[in-house]
């Protein structure tokens, strides 16, 4: 069977057969319910707190700062609405480029009677040093910036922008969802910066889908999303996704063995694809910013990019349009937006991200496909006018 | 390797083999997010409409009345919080004997301004239909009634409550996280009697943990607890888990076929084990009410139901001291106050409960280990006497 080229690492990544080798004796014979009292049970409570330290030490934390979750997006808001809860209501302050799952619970607070305050960025998608000063000014009481973007990839310097939120005494978090096993990330520092709480989640390095971690510095005082037995230190109730929980700390100690080789492969290949894309006439979106090596988002002057992302799918290249993870309610990037990208522009975007599997013959091949699609495209564009 | 009788279907069941391999090929080939625009990404659409199907025709719901969540606890959560924040603070009126994720949350409402009414039950662990009419001219907003116990096995008759509670004009939602699998359970004539949402969840039905679903009548307005990208359609967002949900519609498919032959066969070995008990001076709780064929609450005047646990453990045998899901928090059974048990015989409560893998033979081992368990028991209490 033919299997098309993935180039969609940010939306997710194939499971690493050796997480899902890790996985599978909680899927049959060591089956039991963390919380029961006898030996299934024990066996399963041991699993959790092995994996619990093993994403701890992947994020520079101590293994009881890790409150497991059921995706990145829950951790989000699980600490935008759940610190929310214990503060009165006041300023809450994000960037203009985080993933809608920040975004989202950010505005959500408006009921609860707090005020939003965006912070901007520039043309390269940095957050812009003088707004992010005047936001200070509104005393936040809540923060979040986003490590790396999931279109973009442009990283945000988090230990510095921690340092001088320090004196506001808001409670600062990090979405680190895209930074987990493509640049080091440790806890310890950014919390002796002044960041208070980072996201990760296991199916962008390598693990299963259903699992993801608010990692917490304990002085932050949350209330549950979800209540009721009062697992996770009763921040989290539900029965313990045991093996999904496993898969996620098994991917996490891969990732740190593999992140620098990994790294330094994907830089290669991006560097590869970029110089194609800008010989083809691509617009490339925050190049001029420091990015995570696997990411690439570039636009065609006066080319759709549902268009092409269709197109190069029927190709046999799985790329994506705008970002994935809010295309179950397609509109104009965002992040484009913040970023001053003019409209017209932004609906070309098209979002490469690369991992594991992918090799020099397939970026050859992706510029190749890329290069005949778009003169098809243009041409049927010169045919119409 | 020796394995302990696993007699605790209610914390958790095994996985079917069946249902694990349904969900493998989502962890191998067809690892894509459900919400890319490219092969992938629709592989694992298609395969979350399936699932979507098979889970609704095991409840008798509409696919599009099911919203998919990571527990049953996230379901009864946001029920409860959801359908709270679109409604003016109020009367929220559960039953005594409802489970944690149930319980919790309706407290949590009480910050919001709303008043928490519980409806007491008889001393069979029923709810009392004096009690419940007083509730009604309380004109509670939102209701819950757990359907079936998870500590007891006591069935409540919500479709006559939800009948009841109608002229109220409350939301009414029952927990079922019990009933599925073990009892016929029917959406479309719950909502006819007045029921607006019921809970489900995989892992009891012999599906994945990390999987559940609020099945919901599409005239309650609900707001997320998750919100993001706008998955299930914007109540839960978060990149969807498609190996578990895959799991849960194939187990529901299974539990669907099985129920029948199973209940019959789980309701002799209860009768046998309940037997055994009496003969041996067990109290049995709720047994004067209809109640689930695989679940059987007991205690022994003057034992201990932890030690009690913990002996049956090094016997060989799983079993539960109160209820497994509130066991990260012990304390004496929630379920069993509501009915009136004296505190003393409350902390001796033990509950088994049966699945697929039990035996007829494993139940005479079992009350053969049980008989050798009390006698040591009460042998060492005299010496200490």
């Amino acid at each position: 069977m033919f299997a098309p080229v993935y180039l969609d690492y940010n939306a997710t990544t194939p499971l690493d057969p050796r997480v899902l080798e890790a996985m599978l004796p909680y899927f049959r014979e060591q089956f039991g319910n963390a919380s029961s009292r006898h030996d299934y049970g024990r066996t399963a409570r041991w699993a959790l707190d092995e994996a619990r330290s093993q994403v701890a030490a992947a994020v520079g934390a101590h293994p009881t700062e890790v409150i497991f979750t059921g995706s990145g997006s829950e951790a989000n808001n699980l600490f935008l609405k759940g610190a929310a809860a214990s503060l009165k209501p006041g300023v809450v302050a994000v960037s203009a480029v985080e993933h809608p799952s920040v975004r989202e619970p950010a505005r959500d607070l408006l009921r609860q009677g707090w005020q939003l305050r965006e912070i901007s960025v520039d043309g390269e998608g940095r957050i812009s040093p003088d707004d992010f000063q005047a936001a200070l000014l509104a005393k936040p009481r809540l923060m979040s910036v986003i490590l790396a973007n999931n279109e973009t990839g442009v990283l945000q310097d988090v230990p510095a922008l921690a340092q001088q939120a320090r004196a506001s005494g808001a409670w600062f978090h990090t979405d680190a969802v895209q930074a987990l096993g493509k640049i080091a990330l440790d806890f310890r520092a950014l919390n002796a910066s002044g960041v208070h709480a980072l996201t990760v989640s296991a199916h962008k390095i390598y693990g299963p889908k259903g699992v993801a971690a608010l990692v917490l510095d304990k002085r932050v005082e949350l209330r549950p999303l979800i209540s009721g037995g009062g697992q996770e230190h009763g921040l989290r109730s539900g029965t313990e996704n045991v093996a999904a929980i496993v898969g996620f700390g098994r991917a996490c100690e891969l990732a740190m063995a593999r992140r620098e080789p990994d790294s330094a492969g994907l830089s290669a290949l991006r560097s590869q694809l970029e110089r194609g894309l800008a010989q083809q006439g691509a617009t490339l979106f925050g190049q001029g910013a420091l990015r995570l090596p696997n990411t690439i988002f570039f636009a065609f002057p006066e080319i759709d990019g549902e268009t092409l992302v269709s197109k190069l799918d029927r190709a046999g290249f799985a790329v994506a349009s705008g970002s994935a993870c809010s295309s179950a309610s397609p509109e104009p990037s965002h992040v484009l937006r913040a970023m001053g990208v003019a409209a017209e522009l932004s609906r070309g975007a098209v979002r490469l991200s690369l991992g594991t599997g992918n090799s020099e013959q397939q970026a050859t091949d992706f510029l190749a496909a890329l290069a005949d699609t778009i003169f098809q495209l243009r041409r049927l564009t010169a045919l119409a006018g």
